[in-house]
């Protein structure tokens, strides 16, 4: 069997994610796609609603997250608590750069568009 | 209406691909990940089974595809023959590396992984 790692972008949804410890934090709901460059810039998590004010989008930057062949799934360090203290998304946050720009500094990452 | 160019992997799925004339020469069906990369090298489109034996993939390179905001569609200078052209693709192509080496030589574009 070859060791490949392009498949389906409908079958990267629903892929597992763990923390360091191995232990199974969730998974990817969707990603998000650059229709110019191509790239992934995030990975999106769905979580249950927020005091039942609906459904949010936790976006994550795809560089906080890296393919374990041995797991079928990705490894992060970031935690559940970073998560929920992300700053909040809305339906609109697509190419909102000021949220983009405060996600990213919140977890510590470089803009994939710098 | 802020311009944004990134969106759901769902939603690149059924994004019509246009030629340089304008004509609309066919659709993507679905796009390849590089799990560890986050990289699109590919975009996949289908066409119906040739001489009745079945469906094939018919593989694209992505920077063979210009994303156009104003046709919200890809604009590219691959001919309809030159896909019919293509290498023939079969259900394990993924990460057959001698495959992936000849498609890109089709079309003139040097290899995602180099």
């Amino acid at each position: 069997m070859t060791t490949t790692a392009i498949i389906s972008s409908d079958r990267v949804n629903g892929t597992n994610v763990y923390a360091r410890d191995g232990e199974k934090i969730g998974h990817i709901d969707h990603l998000m796609i650059d229709k110019s460059s191509g790239r992934v810039p995030y990975a999106v998590r769905h979580f249950g609603g927020f005091l039942g004010l609906g459904e949010e989008e936790y976006p994550v930057p795809w560089e906080k997250l890296t393919y374990d062949t041995a797991k079928d799934g990705y490894v992060t360090d970031i935690t559940r608590e970073q998560v929920e203290g992300a700053p909040r998304s809305d339906k609109d946050w697509h190419g909102n750069r000021d949220y983009e720009q405060r996600l990213h500094d919140h977890y510590l990452v470089n803009p994939y568009w710098m």
